[in-house]
């Protein structure tokens, strides 16, 4: 396929990321030395032209990325954004940042203008990882990538966090700790996320051999006062419940707040989980919130590799769903209360 | 000074701001029929060459801005980012985002990659106020504009939220409302918003006959924890305050539930008023947080088309500071319970 060696083959061999093998042959970015020569030694084995990638950048003079995002606060394109940036040395990459604001004839426009400025590719962004339209590249083919994001278009590459590896993860957080009687507190029934977490946190809970009728899996809005109203829902209608796990920290910084005011102890009588790893919610929340981490700087970094990749000839399509993190605080407790 | 009319001429006789003058002529952007009408026959009557801007940006083809943010996490830059991006038609504006993380180096870095493509001017922005180092702009000559960002030199334009006209806001707010023992938990003394504010606080309840004894204003980190820690001191040795105002909202959101947990009603015991208005923040507050707005969209704005003056070759410069609103909630109460 590749009669000639790509840098795909070199990262391949040298069993390193296309980015780390970037970095050691352009001499750029922080690597070990012994990384460096690795991967020096393997493109010189492979007949690999060491500065074939750096050179069609330099050809170009520039490398230039836009960023396309429908997310408005930036809460989650930010994190994605210095993952992209430390994919590769600061001045390798420019990032035009575009807001598109989920309004269609602005991307449009935001599209014709990166187009205008012969950017290298595009990063699409958005705020939920639902299915999209497609990015309407007016006819051009420059390489596009999905990073949070997702098109019902099977020869796309999509990067998404893996929701429902993030969701066991707490879920088994919760039964290891002890925890039997576990609530969900979600969001809008129409994310797809929703769906995932609830699904997997249903299959540890079963495998566990616990219950999880449809009563303690409650939908509403992504906001702390959803978060307050289920706390009050889940006191009157299932009071014995030992722990709940909430579909994002806002959800959870509500409910905490709600069970504290009526006298519940968190995490002795019940355990709380968030998700997003947002750490200025979860330090805001008393007890400290255990949440599960996304992983949005990596998700940068990888689709900044990929999308490096796609304008170095690869092909690579499909949904990629990467791997959630655990990060445990005060909320869940170490040992548990209940049994 | 200027034998032949700019913009800012056609704007200032129109009695318009130079972006809705530009919008006005350049036959884009919402504005109303009337607007565009009178700034159109005022450019007439000066002799004004309508196109004069226009093409000056159309003959470049691109007219690219960079920002430069040392603010990670984005809470400031987004909302400046959407100003900057309103303020004129997406098509005529792209935006490089370049974040420099508070390494100057890196920041050095990004400079050269921004002049190495030619763009026709740099927005700084920072997450406070204080003065940081001019931007190093490796000898070229391009127009640079401080936002949200101040630098200790004469002839830089320096565009910043007035603190103090904000904190008056909510002193008065709460003085009005019949508060009569107020105290303010702040922020680091290192930081000059934190005497400026507490200076304005001091001026509007000494205007009002009011005491504000020293140990009245607590400073700490910008934190919820550090608002709960603050609740707790201020309930043991101060416990007849009415009235509490915040320099952010986070301090805000963890006093407001140190409060309540200790079985203090707010407002009918104590007021609370933030700062930052960051909706997400104040809404998760209980009761919903009356908060001080730096109105960074409209300060975004005001950069970009301060920018445009640059590059059309205007000599503005100095440090000018914005107003602020008061956003009211529930908080601080509408009629006020102490006297």
């Amino acid at each position: 396929m590749h009669p000639i060696p790509t840098i795909k083959d070199v990262a391949l061999a040298a069993g390193v990321s296309i980015g780390t093998a970037s970095k050691a042959l352009n001499g750029q970015g922080q690597l070990r030395d012994e990384t460096r020569r690795r991967v020096r030694a393997v493109a010189e084995e492979l007949g690999y032209q060491p500065n074939d990638l750096a050179q069609s950048l330099h050809r170009k003079r520039t490398f230039m990325v836009g960023l396309i995002s429908t997310d408005n606060y930036g809460r989650f394109s930010m994190p994605l954004l210095e993952g992209i940036e430390h994919a590769l040395g600061t001045a390798e990459l420019s990032v035009f940042l575009c807001n598109a604001a989920d309004d269609s004839e602005r991307e449009r426009r935001h599209v014709a203008s990166l187009l205008s400025k012969r950017v290298d590719g595009i990063i699409v962004t958005a705020n939920r990882t639902d299915p999209r339209p497609p990015l309407d590249l007016l006819g051009s083919r420059v390489p596009v990538l999905y990073a949070l994001a997702r098109v019902p278009d099977d020869s796309a590459l999509c990067l998404v966090p893996d929701d429902a590896q993030g969701a066991r993860l707490a879920a088994e957080h919760l039964v290891g700790l002890g925890r039997r009687r576990i609530a969900h507190v979600t969001g809008p029934r129409d994310y797809e996320v929703v769906g995932l977490r609830q699904e997997a946190v249903r299959e540890v809970l079963v495998a566990a051999g616990l219950a999880f009728p449809e009563r303690r899996v409650l939908s509403g809005p992504w906001r702390a006062t959803w978060g307050r109203a289920a706390a009050e829902r889940l006191l009157s209608t299932d009071p014995d419940i030992d722990a709940v796990f909430c579909g994002s920290d806002e959800i959870a910084l509500g409910l905490t707040g709600a069970l504290r005011e009526r006298g519940v102890r968190v995490p002795d009588d019940i355990a709380v989980v968030g998700f997003d790893n947002w750490e200025i919610i979860a330090e805001a929340t008393v007890p400290p919130l255990t949440s599960v981490d996304m992983r949005l700087r990596d998700l940068g970094h990888e689709a900044a590799t990929a999308l490096l990749g796609l304008i170095d000839g690869e092909r690579r399509q499909g949904v990629h769903r990467l791997p959630c993190d655990l990060v445990v605080r005060a909320s869940s407790g170490a040992a548990g209360g209940a049994s």
